[in-house]
């Protein structure tokens, strides 16, 4: 078994039931499991013309994904790839409709004309109004005299639905139906067939082919082409819808076969909008799965000429979710990067012993670089040396534009300066560190208020706390100290980078994927 | 190239721009491509906090499908599973926050953690109120220090987002950000490994195992599982996060990674309901594509104790399309089967007559079935005499049960036989020929325009025209010569039938998918 299921039997049932835990109560099931599986509205009276369709299962969210106010009132479920049987079809009939009547909307499938025709008429005999129509939108076969049913459905659903919602009679409503169906073609492509639940995945598509010109049932595309990326294959399809589509603006129904992912989709979706056609596209519906081929790796495009009445019906709200709206095609709307992304350059000022003290430090880091990459050669790749004296190098460089005498200031352009010079993960937390201080400084913290500060905020970004073996284990009891003096600050930031030799369970930052028994004994080199 | 992208490089601002071109204008993205990817509200005053959230792509809808009133304000988006720079969160954080400050919704990953925290601390520099969350849902591992973030992050955008919304301070939407990070757990399984765009894919889970454990970003699971079905995957979840969740009413988020298939997500979701913690879950979030991995065939679930205040944060409104809403959970709403399901049963009654026309048409179908079994060799499976001799065996066994002396009872009562007794297409077309001409008859037709309502109505279900090389052929001259008398009707009818030999491009039926060069010279045996 491969897919997330029970058993091919009761998969549909199940999927069904599941499904309506979560309808609010706004659906419900027909009471006759397993071989009537009908999900109906239950916010409904009858009092107006009712919507039902369905076929086989495995194309979620059709149809029972679609009903609810404002699309079908019912929806009967076959099992998967398999036309629902007449009596199923009939009690979906009875059970939603009322004086207004009823429309069948039938995909081109023999087996589902079949079915819903026969249960129409039983409907009749018991003085029903019941009309049906067939949906043929697939032109993957130009000559074909029965076209399959395929995502350009849904928009029969959505623009009977908003008339019958509306309150039209049930001829009005077929009649809108069947001039959808009349406008709209469709075409798929795929990259992947499908896996039909108990069955083997059949690879029939080798790497660098596509098939163009496929149903909704994991059968074969009418052509086998190469593939060479998102661009062509669009052109592929809008050469082939191009020529059957009539006249004036159009509404697209991007719909996702299944198994492509969000991204994908959305590049499919720019390249429908830069196509030859993209300019005539004044709606788009999706990009979304709508009528799938269970995980199906491909794609449709459904287009529809929409006269101005019919756009107000495309656009009226809906209960169902799974309908994503029909949004407006425009340009990308692009701002310009706002101000600020530059770092602010403090104004220089000069402060001897300032300059002395940051000189000392960063001479004292250049001159263990050797035994900092020594040390860091036991946990990681022995570079913490390396890092470090790099970055001093340039502070001892920046001199001249540090701003020495303002403490704030100074502490926000060494921040700056790290963030520039220093790589991997210690050189942002550094940046982090005096950016933080300088802030707390700004704010009228003390020093060790302000590199207090500092510390917490490296804390809460980098997630490491004292005793994880990190930079913290020597800063944190050096800025307890430091309130007693600098020398006393530099003994307990040695105790306490000497005590990291004894952590051997390192719980952020890169040690923590090493060995404890390699970290034994060696101080963390942060640290 | 096994996707639909163009390359690899471009992917993620092609895909940002596909989405942007159906935003509506309520999106916009900022100038800074390729490095800077960031995702704007353009309906956004600055007014309230700004809810900034992102990392890499690859888990759409995440982040930039959330930006919009009620959820996020911006999105910053990497390469595919990339984290984005300091200067692109950045970016966002500027082109958003205004004086009620901003919050960083942050997963936990060491790239996102530090370019989110030091872009915080640059906004800081510039004056901006910033605060900053840490999502860690995961509990794949119960002692990591570290934990991933993943779906659960969903939360944090919902409740954060609804209290922005409402006009909510800083610190009252960090903390209320804080308190769902505290709250919620999540945990994901997968069947399979995600196609990470450019690369080949790694086929690291065998047939019958599972990954439970995993991230969002195609890393391992924790562990391989065996796998047994849908019921066993919940189960095994369910343990792992029972121990995990605080005391009250819980909120479930049911997330695909990607690649299940609907059907499959709507099984997860019936035994996610089932599970000994299925009655402490109030409210469910999907099943849907929310925090996705790719194409990964896998799901996660998270949950939340939710308190009173945090449903209704919950259940705000809001404008993406991709946040599915959070459903009450109950128990599956089940009608019962209508009234109407069995046929009606008619008065018998007797016409000599009747009785006689029937007889004799029974019995010549009955002699024909082996010529028309032979016939039917020709282009199909050679049992079109047996199904039609089969029924009229059937029928001349129903006299006594008949209304032979009412035609519009007779007609629809004949249909039923037909559908119960005659097998194939053929059968469920000759049912709704009966049908349609007794509801025809009982609006008043005579038995002429009756039969031609019923030839109407098999038209229409059927899709075959005269000349499709069907038993329309025959039917369709005999009832325009039946006027003339019933002899005239018959030889129209042998007519047709003889001509269909020479039809050879059949158009509807099972003979449509046959060799023309087969059919030549040969009746179809239907007419």
């Amino acid at each position: 078994m491969t897919q997330f299921i029970n058993a091919k039997e009761t998969l549909v049932t199940e999927a069904i039931d599941g499904a309506l835990r979560t309808a609010g109560g706004r659906l419900a099931r027909l009471d006759g499991y397993p071989h009537i599986k009908v999900v109906v509205r239950t916010d409904w009276d009858r009092s107006r013309v009712a919507l039902v369709s369905g076929g086989g299962s495995g194309h979620e969210p059709s149809h029972a994904g679609f009903v609810g106010q404002g699309m079908l009132t019912a929806a009967v479920c076959g099992d998967v790839f398999a036309s629902p049987s007449v009596d199923a079809v009939l009690a979906g009939i009875l059970a939603v409709t009322g004086k207004a009547g009823c429309l069948l909307i039938v995909k081109n499938y023999t087996g589902d004309r079949l079915n819903f025709g026969l249960a129409a008429e039983r409907a009749r005999a018991r003085g029903l109004k019941v009309s049906m129509v067939v949906v043929d939108d697939d032109i993957a076969l130009p000559d074909l005299p029965q076209p399959r049913g395929v995502a350009g459905t849904l928009f029969v659903h959505k623009i009977a639905g908003a008339l019958a919602d509306e309150g039209a009679d049930l001829d009005t409503v077929t009649q809108a139906a069947q001039r959808v169906i009349e406008g709209v073609v469709s075409i798929g492509m795929s990259l992947d067939t499908c896996t039909v639940p108990g069955s083997p995945k059949e690879n029939r598509i080798e790497a660098g082919k596509a098939e163009l010109g496929l149903g909704i049932h994991g059968e074969a595309g009418i052509e086998q082409v190469d593939f060479s990326g998102a661009h062509d294959a669009m052109e592929m399809v809008v050469d082939r819808l191009a020529p059957n589509i009539g006249p004036g603006s159009l509404v697209a129904l991007l719909n996702n076969l299944g198994g492509t992912t969000p991204l994908e989709m959305a590049v499919l979706a720019e390249e429908l909008v830069r196509s030859r056609i993209g300019g005539r596209i004044g709606w788009m519906v999706g990009p979304a799965p709508l009528m799938t081929s269970l995980d199906m790796q491909g794609f449709s495009v459904s287009l529809l000429p929409l006269a101005r009445k019919e756009e107000a019906l495309l656009q009226a709200p809906v209960a169902p979710w799974a309908w994503p709206g029909a949004a407006p095609v425009g340009p990308v709307a692009v701002l310009p990067l706002p101000d600020g992304l530059r770092p602010i350059q403090p104004m220089p000022s000069k402060s001897a012993k300032t300059q002395a003290l940051i000189k000392q430090c960063c001479e004292t880091l250049i001159a263990a670089q050797s035994d900092l990459n020594a040390l860091d050669a036991k946990s990681g790749d022995g570079d913490t040396g390396s890092t470090l004296a790099t970055a001093a190098r340039s502070l001892l460089g920046a001199f001249d534009h540090l701003p020495l005498a303002d403490p704030t200031q100074l502490y926000r352009a060494i921040g700056q300066e790290l963030s520039q010079t220093m790589v991997g993960s210690s050189g942002v937390l550094l940046a982090i560190f005096f950016a933080a201080a300088g802030d707390a400084s700004a704010s009228g913290q003390t020093t060790v208020g302000a590199l207090k500060a500092g510390l917490d905020r490296i804390q809460q970004v980098g997630g490491a706390r004292p005793g994880d073996r990190t930079m913290i284990d020597a800063l944190f009891p050096a800025l307890e100290a430091l309130p007693n003096g600098l020398a006393v600050a530099a003994r307990a930031a040695r105790e306490g980078a000497d005590l990291t030799a004894s952590i051997t369970r390192a719980k952020a930052g890169r040690a923590s994927y090493i060995a404890q028994s390699k970290l034994a004994g060696h101080n963390d080199p942060g640290a």
